[in-house]
């Protein structure tokens, strides 16, 4: 299967480090079978939220291989974004060898108008080459530029090789509407919009005609299952599981320490071993431990799998 | 009673306007009825969702006027903030002597350092008078001017007339926990901390100790019932209320058009008469209209008071 | 004359304080007259070397009225750049009753996409109205709004009214050229463009294709002898009296205490009384006056119109 | 001699690569002669203008060496600013291994806070390792991070490895001051304060007290000799020879295509093969050629060694 046809939902899966900051692969593994099993259809790796650039080039290839490796069927994106096109491009050939099916690449900070937003996309394919399928990562909040729909529509007409859009404009649901109708139009041509902003606008995004999700909620059971309600037509259905965690997801799309929170809920259900973050990493209080405990508790109420153990912390 | 020791909910108040942009004043007298009715201990006009940059000055002393005449007996805060201190203090002096409890001052965008950010407030207070009870509005997402707790507790012990912190850093809960402990201490004067971000984390923000709530959700009967459940000590009656809601707050909270949706659940109320903004304004497209009505549908079961007439929209 | 024929030196001219920072009317004589043996062809007020954002609107409307008053026959350009369009307008309209040639307006810090960069400029338009003859400030470094000349090019010809670029943008020098190109190919409306950044390209924006100058050195007579050299196609004739002022231009340029540094210059001229700024201001060090005094004296041996009466501070 | 107590030029060497984007290492070379010859007291590599950030881990670690060995005797400090902490750590240990005096460190851009940056500096320094001299980058205007005299003041007393300071704050004459201030108040460690912008200021950062330049001027011998100069006492002379360059300084040091005019110049002086930049990189258009011609031209009617062969371009 093409990224262009990607649908369901593409997991942002982290980094899992020891407490002395050294990768934790086994936990890789524990990882990928928890997603396969909650029904993600893709793996995204060495994103943000996967601490990317925390680690060094040797290390990200080797979290991208062992990914890959446990994944076997399920597609893999790397995030390849990098300061300068040399790295960008040396990540992306090395991830394809192993097997990645595509690769995810965010603008720099620094680009402003549209026309260098394109150029930028242009000098990438340019650099990694043009037989490598591509995602656009649009994330204004955190990287403080702006995609007009047009800019959108122009890199994928330009670039044979784009094939997703992780979109997580924010507000964002109109931004849907408007590349979906470019394409029922004919003027762009279709790919697989996956939504992230930690999926606090999933319901309504999947409403919008998304295909799907690529973000990294705590829980991926509950965007796999709003993505599947909304696929089948069923919205009630997914705005009720997506209520339910609502109180959680937001609590863990907080800039920052939002990671932390993850991780934390991680490894309270035995996904990771530790829930460490390389420096710099936001870290969780006392209180916020609390406070995550008490959202786990009133959760678990609403949807039996999200019970987890009484915590020994 | 004084503005350091307030607690409760100081709603955000809009400006409404009729369709031609003209301002409304009987909507405002309705607005501040329907706050009194919701248990309001408070209001803030001519803030950012007051779109108070779009008004003239005389515009802006008429909207505060009319806000202050009819509040009588609930404190109303103004939101001076201006380019320049010409401009804030004429509209400070101006809108005590129209009876306001105090102002409300953010940091211009270009602020950058500690000394930077102190030395602002100590200007302003030059530029007012340091007779005028201000609030500082901690904003960083809006603003991008980041306050550390030491920049507050500077500007608060600095300034005998900084009564208020508008706390609405994102992520911002250890921010409360900071500087309440350094009230605890002795090594800050006590201010009133109320929270803002459209009330997104309201629930917790009460548990960490905030005086209360300084934002403008459509509903501000939640706003109230969570502050004065939290205030009693049930804080579990004071998430099962905030996570009713939550769907709504968080479409609400949309960067760009969360005035558009806040107005136009106004109006469906039948608390303003049009959800009218001066431009430039977000829009709501008919995909928008129709997610929040869902939202309003779904949260009428779980909150009867949020039932609304069917729309003939 | 209209506006978009414009040649020469505009010569942004300042807001000049006596110390107690209330308005000193006569120095506005004093300076327009020295504008005016300058050989400046027009003035600029109430821009950001203005202190516009420091007045209070009835302070700004009798600063143009005085400006526009004295430089009878000299074309006055009025910067109403402001946070909502309400003002705009209002500030716009009684500027052209006062007899001004027309407005300047620059673009707020929030935009990011080309669209939205247009778009504001015909939302500006529609608020001001079709018939006010408009000055697009295109200052990145300030701003942090870039635009392309394309975006310089669909303003133009979106709105007949725009009559000329303050051109500030930071390099620049091929957007001339493009934006000149664009005229000699008919694809963009003839409009004037004056040049900013304090002159420290003028020499060549105006081998450019550049109409002029408007901005604001202490020596406004180099800047009119650059301007007129080039245009008589005495090229180097212009770089050797630019070359001459280049080490104080440089130095005038400093943001944040550029102002001071050409308030202080003009002090000593003898074209201001006082070289007070309203707070928040750049202030000079006793290091930083010697440094000009020393460049004064470099100056005044390679142009004997720079010799100032030694210093009694 | 250890980076504490430098005095001097630390050229900020370029990375030359071949038209075809290799690198070119006999340039590197014959760059070393020349920074030997014009009487640089140091080297500084793989900065912003070493176009670090488009070079792999290998080709960075290549450039490094190859300068580090041709420089022998004179000191090399290695640009070490990466995204994460690992990276710099592997960069630093390696540069150290090759023989650098030291590694120079610029904030990441999203720091704002007086306490992030310290912090950041902290981290840095536990990543290193605290045997490792370094330099702090304040380069305000590139990177958005603005450091307080006091900030510096903090990193340099937390961080017995700090050796240098690259003053880039602009303005900045002021910071120097301050700085040498608390050094003489016995209140700030001393260390070597070495001014960057391009030189653009040189003259005066010298009287403020600066110990040299680290920059990179097409024609260090400028800044060679406005430190000597400066340092001998004989200001008069250092501002003659700064004057006579400041014209083409001030074309050089614009933001994006400086180092275009730079590396065209050094190949105009054969001082490197090629111009060639890795994308994304500035061109220059036949007229800006044609500018930086024609200051050459005028360049060296004042200062004989900047005669370069008549271009056959």
């Amino acid at each position: 299967m093409t990224l262009e046809k990607a649908v369901g939902v593409y997991v942002i899966a982290p980094t899992p480090f020891f407490p002395d900051a050294t990768i934790d692969f086994v936990s890789i593994d524990r990882l990928v079978d928890a997603y396969r099993a909650a029904g993600a259809t893709g793996l995204t790796v060495l994103g943000m939220m996967g601490e990317a650039a925390k680690l060094e080039v040797a290390e990200a290839e080797a979290v991208a291989e062992r990914y890959i490796k446990r994944a076997e069927g399920l597609p893999v994106v790397v995030g390849v974004s990098a300061p300068g096109f040399a790295s960008m491009r040396s990540l992306s050939r090395r991830a394809m060898d192993l097997g990645a099916a595509g690769v995810m690449i965010a603008p720099p900070p620094s680009l402003r108008t549209d026309d260098q937003i394109v150029g930028y996309y242009r000098n990438a394919v340019e650099a990694i080459g043009d037989d490598i399928p591509f995602v656009i990562q649009d994330f204004p909040l955190a990287l403080g530029v702006v995609m007009t729909p047009e800019v959108i529509r122009r890199i994928v007409m330009d670039n044979p090789s784009c094939s997703m859009l992780k979109h997580e404009d924010w507000p964002g649901l109109e931004k849907i509407s408007v590349l979906r109708e470019y394409e029922n139009r004919g003027s762009m041509r279709p790919i697989s919009i996956l939504c992230g902003n930690g999926g606090l606008f999933l319901d309504f995004e999947m409403s919008r005609g998304a295909d799907g999700a690529m973000t990294g909620y705590a829980f991926p059971e509950m965007l796999v299952d709003v993505v599947n309600y909304a696929r089948a037509g069923d919205f009630e259905a997914a705005h009720d599981i997506f209520d339910a965690h609502l109180p959680l997801v937001r609590y863990e799309q907080q800039p920052g320490v939002g990671l932390a929170v993850r991780k934390y809920v991680m490894k309270r259900r035995g996904l990771i071993t530790s829930d460490t973050q390389r420096a710099p990493g936001g870290k969780l209080s006392s209180k916020a431990i609390d406070e995550i405990e008490l959202l786990l508790r009133r959760l678990a109420i609403r949807d039996p799998r999200a019970v987890v153990a009484a915590s020994a912390r």
